[in-house]
């Protein structure tokens, strides 16, 4: 089986997130990164993209150029990987996807729920697949939790609990830290500051495991720390289709917490609890039962997306390197290829996937503009 | 040091809190059991008396005639413990106030708002004092929590995050559970079903730990057994003077959790997280340093209300013992005795907590009726 | 029911384990404390006697005459609590029970096999009961892994993995440390330092869990703070009756370890895990199925030794009081009373017990002065 | 840079362990794998290099074959990963490093002592690399703990209590469990059974933190499981030089345990505490202080072998993926590249250590012959 073409557009020299697609992309050894457009400094896309030993025809001081040469090229990317700001997802998406060429896009899907729906009108009747990293609905216990509610085994849902804790952005940020300059800027970010940037993945998480939509919302949306512009703490109230309740919490201002996302689910038959920062290990409680620990790969624990035995701790990439083993499968397939095989049948998260998240933002910041009354989404 | 002569109205047989408050009396040997009323049902009043091993003179058939022989006699209770159902403690409470008997009552103040405020109105003037069991205060890492916050070592609190689940009520209680029975009717427990009785306490322990008044809140009440008539899960957002935010959840159908009541503080400088089932730790993290297990009696994790060492562990009747001893050392004072000495300089749960807890219920009904708008308390 | 008359021979003034004693004896209220000589310093046991409430006339300046004028008073005491060092455990022994006053006596048996050995057969024909403190059997998930055992619910036994770690005496105790003085003092506390005063514990509770005996050890002890003169680490091999094969730890330089005992045991059908630091909670991992989290009277996780309901902790205090509920029963029961009712089944731990400890103590120093060689129990 | 080419000798189809090498290999992509020799049946090696991408020319039947074509190739390998069974290690590593290709081999070094002892001699001096993956001490935390132990943060080491426990082997293993077959069975294995396969990672470990040799052991083994030839449990007290003791348990019957490796190293200033599980943290506390939670990349938590920022959790193939990232260091250096830099200056494990891991298991096997004496290492 030929590796997939990738090419990738940000995630130059040492930005985060642009590493852990590669490593993500890289584990199973189904792509192959083959272009890209690095930085919208030419300068340093260049630099980037030698160290990541590309070929210097293929690094590009632009996407446009990029886009445009790679769909003409012969053995030109199939599939493209975006890992820039907030601000600049669709207007790239736009430039491959119409292209033909697969998009591989980092969350949240854009800056306003405006330009998401935008984006989606346009992209609708290109012939590409659009692939959102939600990169924690990748973690096999997430998957197990997501099949065990759709069981039955915690009977109809009740209530979800979920929270996105960090503490990074407790104090105001120095202009030294990229991460945190961006990611507070409006312009770049978009409306959400911390409903954006990890808020989404809260709601995503308790959308994927219960299989439910937020109907409305209430939320009450703080920025604790003197002069910034966006959201860093949010507290909100869920009503799910069906009637689940919940709640979820999303905080950047919350000492103590690294990467802090934890999802309780609760229905009349039993409950589960799980952590990010402890990831192979799902609680179950049987209504009136002995609470189980459920491991990854042990017993009752699930089988989806391992890599390595029970006790063996899986992380962060590994999960993150589930949602593009998903999307090789769906680009294998749309290959026409006869013998490929789809070993996730867990789709990836969809542009569907995205919109919701920017309803859920632009709802969060909408209520809380309005004192915290129920918005629907 | 005489012990005090101590009554009890209610925790006949084999109820669960009346033998709370009687373990929680004799552990610190400072009171003595010499008279009860301890049921409605004479013959169960006589028989429970007898078991507890009280004078048959001095068992009552009801709770009227108990406060005035004990009045009268020259070696009467100076103090009552009342462990009945929540709409019996008001007249309880004021036929033994009013005689210059300490009341012991336990938690929520009464069954109504309204209630509370003609009984706070009522035992103003008399000459006893009122104690009321919010029993959580007592454990030692939540006073050590307390003076932590006031000697500003979390800064200037930003988010309290409090939780009491329990999985208990998951199905409708048979007729045969006399906790259960009580606790979802209204006429006997209030307007409140899990916020009376849990989440009062919830509702307490964020604002004895912060030292802060919550100012208003939004809830959203649920009943998710069919035919119950109180709730049985609420989610709650706060907000507290000063500027501080907050989520209370409070929940009797939350499958695989106890008795779970945590919580969380945020300041500007550091956090705090604490789990009733694990009442020996405190975390704690300055923030930019790791995260510091704090322990009852060991390094940095404060003394008071300590009997055995650290990594002897103390649990829920040493944390009720504790607000015994408070009441303890204030009946001691009130006596006039030269030598009293008081252990426990933080005072025991007042009159005005339990207002604030039944002004919270009451609040969160009100916001939950109307859809969960902000209600001032 | 009359209460139990108790007296106390040691635990004056602010001496740990004497109030220990004196909680436990009172938390369920069937002992009540009539008479002490609670110091070897008559003006101490007087005053620590008037700070109880001790009648004045049954303050003792001495264990002997104590033993004699309350064996001969009409409403003397029934039982006796010795909570005096190790090497004056056997000599009070002695003086009451020949006087048919119970003893309830604290671990280790004595300070010496050879005293043990003597007192064993001295006692032997004495109408009184012998109680050894062996406190940590008394937790109720304890009692609960007993039972499961004996049930073959782990099938059978192969692995024992006790540990007992505390780090108090990292550094060479100041002369200020009254416990550590008397417990690294080889007059006092006899040949075992933490083999005598936690080995002992970790020794008896893995016994008492598996019902197995030890048939041989090999010891490796240690002293690590220059100049003390007993052990403060001991590493111990095991071998059990009918092939099961284990280790002790015991050490108190483990920094970082306040009180931790811990116990494993492993069958061929399942494995448990308890540390003494989270009692309420069992770990039980059937063979092949997910681990399940027993908790204290929750599901499946027994009820005998439990005074609160799951999810309300009980500690160190209670599970002490279960040892003296254990002893009442069986005091109750030699009154001839014909309604007493045994409440432990599980009886206390005896002489014998005792005994098993002094020649476990006994058995690790020989081993580790022949440079760790199996001895023979 | 240019990739380092690999090949591979074992690890076709399924085989754990290969996958493993392969994707910690491909994880910072430094390597490039390009040739192999996966399996002793020819049928088996083609289809795994086919499935695998290899070209066709370079997938051998043997790896003999393999190491003289691609030493004699000018694109030829520069290094070969050997995961073969333990018998089968040494005259592979031989085969390609006396012709200059670099060797990283799976653990422990081989079957027996002996084998060990003339490997090491012949390849000593061979003109290449010899790596061994000992991987465990590729975590992250464990990097840090042993630069605590060499910074004196612990003081003076006193104590380790290392232990690895699975309980994949509670019952005999079928015929169909490959892994199950070839590590119970002496001629594939060796004389060690769990000592050989996860003993030797927790003595590696062990002296790896502590910069510690074992000097010598006292060791007691045993086969519980019926019919069984090689130990599946052990018991070996340890005695380090410079005066430090130890205890070692393995056991692959501890029914509960997946893959739990656990490391405590106490000095007489403070501890650590470890567990592979939870590998992303190490408890550390300094003599008198609170114990603090350690993170990977947080504060105070170390900088070194880490890909995703504190609260993102690393797991076994990153920590694996560490020693690979170490042995292309060195691979790199060899060429004598101008350009290169070290980025783990802990070097990777190395004959020496897979040396004396060998005389570990040896030491074990005889001391448990011999009733369980001292044995020098």
């Amino acid at each position: 089986m030929e590796k997939i073409r990738l090419g990738m557009v940000g995630g130059g020299d040492d930005a985060f997130i642009g590493a852990v697609h590669r490593m993500a992309a890289r584990l199973d050894d189904r792509f192959e990164l083959v272009a890209g457009a690095l930085s919208s400094t030419p300068e340093r896309a260049l630099a980037s993209g030698l160290a990541l030993g590309l070929d210097e025809k293929r690094i590009y001081p632009d996407f446009t150029a990029m886009a445009k040469r790679e769909a003409a090229l012969k053995d030109g990317i199939e599939a493209v990987a975006i890992v820039t700001p907030n601000n600049m997802h669709a207007p790239v998406v736009r430039e491959f996807m119409k292209r033909g060429i697969h998009a591989i896009c980092d969350k949240p899907l854009t800056a306003t729920l405006a330009e998401a729906k935008t984006l989606a009108t346009q992209i609708e009747g290109y012939d590409a697949l659009f692939v959102l990293t939600y990169n924690y609905t990748g973690y096999p216990m997430m998957m197990h939790a997501r099949q065990m509610v759709d069981d039955g085994i915690l009977g109809g849902v009740r209530l979800v609990q979920v929270e996105y804790a960090q503490d990074w952005l407790t104090e105001a940020a120095g202009a030294e830290s990229k991460q945190g300059a961006w990611r507070t800027d409006p312009k770049q970010s978009g409306v959400g500051g911390s409903t954006g940037d990890i808020g989404t993945h809260a709601h995503n998480l308790a959308c994927y495991v219960t299989g439910l939509r937020v109907e409305s919302l209430a939320a009450d949306l703080q920025s604790f720390v003197p002069g910034r512009a966006l959201d860093d703490n949010a507290h909100v109230l869920l009503r799910f289709e069906g009637g689940a309740r919940g709640m979820l919490w999303c905080s950047q201002v919350a000492v103590g917490n690294e990467n802090r996302l934890t999802l309780r689910v609760y229905g009349d038959k039993g409950g589960i609890s799980w952590s990010q920062e402890d990831p192979n290990v799902l609680w179950f409680t049987p209504f009136g039962q002995p609470t189980q620990r459920l491991t990854r790969g042990g017993p009752s624990g699930g089988t989806q997306g391992i890599r390595v035995p029970a006790g063996h701790p899986e992380g962060y990439l590994e999960g993150f390197a589930n949602i593009y083993q998903a999307a090789a499968d769906a680009i294998i397939a749309s290959r026409g290829d006869k013998n490929s095989e789809t070993l996730f049948p867990t789709l990836f998260p969809t542009l569907l996937d995205g919109l919701e998240g920017m309803k859920f933002v632009d709802a969060c910041v909408r209520s809380s503009a309005k004192n915290a009354i129920w918005i629907d989404l």
